[in-house]
């Protein structure tokens, strides 16, 4: 059996939060909240089961869902997308990239990422036949080079996948940023695939650039989000894409023949929710902001030092003071001797920076969760 | 924009499920239950809800959970899969399906499929690059043609795929079957696929011929099932793999990067439920058959000819005293003029038999759906 995925193995936040459990550590790895979902949440999905909404849901989504995330939508970013042609809900921002992806991209073709990146692109470019064109962002700032995206453009790219709030660094497109993507993107058939499942974790008045905001790009792209982040609940993996009538059409072909439908009482509950607490997205920044400013203040008693953090809820670290180890292995020390676990920034790129001594903490967590952290960091 | 799946309309089950609605028509059509999941699964989601349980599951599932299929595995097929490396929890047996066949499939390779059969395989294989070669079970009986099979098996023959009991006609492998089936594949390459999610639905006291009954089979099949039919919440979409470690670990990585991992809660709920009442199982067909027998007898006093249902939850009728119209006009005509929605078996076909006047109707309702869908029939 020869396999068609050489370069997947397991993935690294699985195995941090194995080695975590093995080793009783502060889980600071794998992006995930230990609080609690909102409790309007909990009762709204269990009233949804209660009520018999428990067979297929519309493969496209609940109809209530899907016009709550118009709507919201159209609170956000001033655009409200059609709810029966442009919005799709899945199992997950995952397989909504996954779809995407195997909906557009043929053998042969060439898709633009930009490393660091989400770990999830590259195999599903890989499973349509595809090849993953990696082109590295500003090691200093993680802000795209345009000059370098420009030049990795070929007649065969077919899609460019961006991300902002950027996992792993927090990293936000700027004005600038969509400026320059609309100049490269226009006159081109290259479809463009925005991953902004960060988009409501965002810091000091910033702004989210969504691709929604902007009829030139909004009218090639898939807008993938996901409420994971949102409600705190990852494992639920209810998300969506936002397309045009032409590519959600493509990608709901792939998502028909793929789950079909998402878990339908959770669809039930996000469409009240949304209704019920439309600030809620307006205080989520907020929410995560004051976790962040906190475990910077005390990072700052470590010899750990923190980089900006402008949106998401992840805090990249210079351990250059306290180890020479690569990323890889000084991450496993850390989890392993020193109780807390991190994420090395290495599996994120097809060629790690040279010498790059970065490691991501996440702190979508408990303010003991992070004092216990920050307690076994002070030792290093 | 060119189309990478021209063959990909909207699936007919949604199709009917919407023409059931505008028509006011009861709904036969799509494969779902009217009643509600057991009480006692509820309560284990809700409770797991407020316990937390709403992050990331493992990707492969949450152990409990295998470990439930595993035992329950062993006391149905007297065969225990290792819950860690042969069992994998994923978004229903659609991803299931999905997956297994994006793992092993190549562009060029050919998939062989026994017609009538579910719309999502030949998608999945197009996907994939590969090719699905389509051969016909008997008309009459819905029987393997073992000869026609063999005769399809080419070089690039990679994996066939099976499914009993059989959506639509609920026909059964027998022991005969298998023989077939294991001499067929003895010395080849080929990969199987058994599509077992009609598993606990059989009736008259017939024993399912599961793949995993035999040691020869399952050393090279995905194994696939979900418990959307067994407690009545097809919305739920979880479903499950069993496959030898090495399949099994092919299918992870596909799965791994699609959706990751699947709603959480319920993970929790059916390990309680599988845990709690293993009878359940047992019970399932004794349960279906009384509806199926009812059903059958009011039949009677239609004009509709009920065929044979050894398994699963629908009843083929055929209708050639009523209708001279092809089985999609019929059933636009059963559900818009007469408020019965109904199948048609020819989207199951690549090329669907000449003359052949057979719908699909879902017994899986209430008493009170069925007799009112009688009353309509009975004036046929
Ligand atoms: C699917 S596990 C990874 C979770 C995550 O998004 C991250 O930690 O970056
Ligand atoms: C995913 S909708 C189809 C449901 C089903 O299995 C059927 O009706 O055959």
């Amino acid at each position: 059996l020869q396999t068609k995925l050489p370069k997947v193995g397991t993935t690294i936040f699985t195995v941090m939060s194995q080695l975590a459990m093995e080793h009783d550590a502060v889980n600071l790895g794998q992006g995930f909240p230990d609080f609690n979902v909102p409790e309007r949440l909990i009762e709204a999905l269990d009233r949804a089961m209660r009520e018999g909404k428990n067979q297929y849901a519309p493969m496209t989504g609940v109809p209530a869902l899907r016009q709550a995330i118009a709507a919201k939508t159209e609170r956000c970013y001033g655009h409200r997308p059609d709810a029966d042609s442009e919005v799709t809900v899945v199992s997950g921002a995952s397989e909504a990239i996954f779809d995407a992806v195997a909906a557009v991209v043929r053998p042969g073709e060439e898709v633009i990422v930009l490393d660091p990146c989400y770990d999830s692109y590259e195999p599903a470019i890989d499973l349509a036949g595809g090849r993953a064109v990696h082109v590295p962002l500003d090691p200093a700032t993680f802000a795209p080079d345009w000059q370098a995206i420009r030049a990795a453009v070929t007649p065969k790219t077919r899609l460019l996948m961006i991300n902002s709030p950027h996992n792993p660094s927090g990293a936000m497109f700027t004005a600038d940023d969509i400026a320059q993507l609309t100049a490269l993107l226009r006159d081109t058939n290259i479809w463009l695939l925005s991953d902004e499942v960060y988009e409501h974790i965002v810091f000091d008045g910033r702004h989210h650039e969504s691709v929604l905001r902007y009829p030139e790009l909004r009218e090639r792209a898939f807008v993938v989000s996901s409420f994971g982040k949102t409600y705190h609940c990852t494992g639920w993996k209810v998300g969506y894409c936002i397309a045009p009538p032409l590519l959600s059409a493509e990608l709901r072909k792939v998502h028909q023949y793929n789950t079909f439908c998402t878990f339908a009482p959770a669809q039930w509950a996000f469409a009240e929710m949304i209704e019920a607490e439309p600030e809620h997205y307006e205080q989520l920044g907020a929410f995560y902001q004051s976790k962040r400013d906190r475990f910077r203040e005390q990072l700052l008693t470590t010899r750990l030092k923190p980089l900006p953090v402008p949106g998401g809820y992840f805090q990249l670290v210079d351990y250059s003071d306290v180890s020479d180890l690569d990323d890889a292995a000084f991450c496993r020390w850390l989890t392993t001797e020193k109780g807390v676990a991190a994420i090395p920034l290495s599996p994120f790129y097809e060629s790690p920076p040279w010498g790059q001594r970065l490691a991501r903490l996440c702190f979508a967590k408990n303010e003991a969760t992070l004092d216990k952290a920050i307690e076994r960091l002070q030792k290093l």
